[in-house]
């Protein structure tokens, strides 16, 4: 591998910071996870996008979240076709091998891919429709949601109504892989789904009695 | 979707706490990252590992770091075949939309992902052989790595060295997209390649002239 | 131009081992930096005096604060009277140009020009008080600052009570500019004062609750 | 002062890592920098622009330089009418009572301040042009500068010449300072004005046998 550099003088800056302080505040517990293992609590899904730290807003500390993070939020159907599924493998090593109680999907405001899933479906983005656009393609995951808030008039409305069924629409898929319907069945794991609003701090979760989301 | 649920308390408090603190003393900035958008330095690849906090790690605040995470920081070979690749996805946005700076594969010590992929490999995990196996069919990605460290006798030392082949065939895999050989050649972006280690809080990267991890 | 020198070889020799290590390391996030300008999070103004490095004590790397350092890190009131004010052009450009959410203003101990504005303040230093003194008539802006100390029977005590006056006055003047006003009340902007203790390393921040300094 | 709001949590993490670490190596020194002084080589004066980081181009330890920062690195003409003149000031201290050896002016690439001169002269700003526009009236210093290169054709050209001229003007207003001027004529102190490139980090100094600007 002859194109790897060394690590950036800012991040070792950083990283000597966290060794000299958080590290060796709590550098037994790290060990103890280190002997031990993890045993996480919950697992989370998230986006990549920069603004959205899930260890921030929930406080997570080294050891407590099980954090997948991918464009948009998004978990594709159960497809065991024998190829690879990043998403999927990450769900079914949560479930089946840590045993977490709660799988939460976390959506949010301004989301680029949720955008781009807008745009591509309103026939603005043809690039997205190519078969080589891997954005437009993992998008494809989101389509059913589109056809459920296509009919809003104002293009902000729809953008913001698709951020939320990038939630619900996980969710649905969720259940369509048979350990996490198994564990929710069994009342194992139980499935949550929020949207965070990056600019006011604001955290909404679906309320499955009123059908909408609502500030937690 | 019938099955969410409200947000367990324990996740309310938290953020509930995160609001009133953090929240409240950089209301400003977030409210501005909303208003203009992301424009992260660096994207970082790393395990969906509730032990391994690249936020942490590297003091990252609210904008700074495009952060993709799943099961063994795994990027598979650019296959534009018109399914659903998740990883590739992600890779696509940071570099062709987001134009980071900086691409890091953060390894770790431990990994639960890589410890099947060897049993697997071994021998010893024939259900991880299975079609039906999310967890083994993207362990795959991992199977030129387990070649080249199988001649290692002891088994830690195999399994420690397979973590950081995660790493390296990451970094290889990644050059077979093209938008990023592109971005690499015309000196856009620069590759990483980093191994933590938990208990000790080490980070060791990949030194591509001696073919070694040392650390940072 | 006819007396201009070279530049001394011991700054020479120090560029060139910034460019062969940390620019070099970093090039392509410099180069992006100089395409799309500069976007900084905060203001920082802070003291002329070798000893105070606000990049070194928040980790700054290039594009992240906007710094301004003049004597005693004074803001004077605002005065747009048609004459020159470098320091209200920096705040100025710093809030309604480049929208920086943080303006901080850092305080230090053993400052040379707080203590010229006591001794001048005291009587003791008559050169400072006539009309060609730049370093007298600077220090003015302090003056309101050494009434409220004056009454503090030991000098030492005086001074370091004036140090961070001097952060006081200038948060107070900061306000007398209507941009400044403004942004602060519409919650685009916050302002924070600091003080510095040099030899031990100390970071204090004013507390408008209880009107003292207080550990960050 | 009620506005002050505590420092940011993002703020504060990256000083506790500075204190646990460079604070701490360097405790010794810091703590003879506090009790003898500051006796600094050189005073430094550049822009505010986050992308310009003396300490870091200079590899600048506590105590080297004594650095002023305004917008665009300028020096006004000596006017000593008992009016504020922060930049007058620093020189002033820097000259007189701390006896630097070298005064560098640094001027850099895409200078915000700069681009704004060279836009209201070409009478394309004229809100820069109000009596009110602190950045407007501060500007005013490189008026002369502007005429110098307003006779190249193409706008990129005058913009990067204007830069030059910024460090051109700076310097000879530099000679208007009494002090500044015995001082160089007793060879006490040595002036020198350099160019820097943000994006290929690269770094001229202006030539006095020549009259142009040239690598380092």
């Amino acid at each position: 591998m002859k194109h790897a550099m060394p690590l950036p003088s800012y991040l070792v800056k950083r990283y000597n910071g966290w060794k000299a302080t958080t590290y060796a505040e709590n550098s037994v517990w790290y060990q103890r996870l280190a002997d031990e293992g993890q045993r996480p609590r919950a697992m989370i899904i998230s986006c990549c996008d920069s603004r959205v730290h899930v260890t921030s807003i929930f406080g997570a500390d080294q050891g407590e979240f099980f954090i997948h993070r991918n464009i948009a939020n998004l978990v594709p159907p159960c497809k065991p076709d024998g190829d690879i599924h990043g998403t999927s493998a990450a769900i079914e090593y949560a479930v089946t091998a840590l045993h977490v109680t709660n799988l939460v999907v976390l959506g949010h405001s301004g989301c680029g891919g949720v955008k781009g899933c807008h745009d591509m479906c309103s026939g603005k983005a043809p690039e997205l429709e190519e078969k080589s656009s891997f954005v437009g393609r993992w998008m494809d995951i989101l389509r059913p949601g589109f056809e459920r808030v296509s009919q809003l008039e104002q293009e902000t409305d729809r953008v913001r109504a698709l951020e939320k069924e990038a939630v619900l629409v996980s969710l649905e898929n969720l259940m369509s892989f048979p350990f996490v319907k198994d564990a929710v069945d069994q009342q194992k794991l139980s499935l949550h789904g929020l949207w965070h609003d990056i600019g006011k701090g604001g955290l909404e979760y679906y309320n499955k009695d009123t059908g909408e989301f609502a500030s937690v």
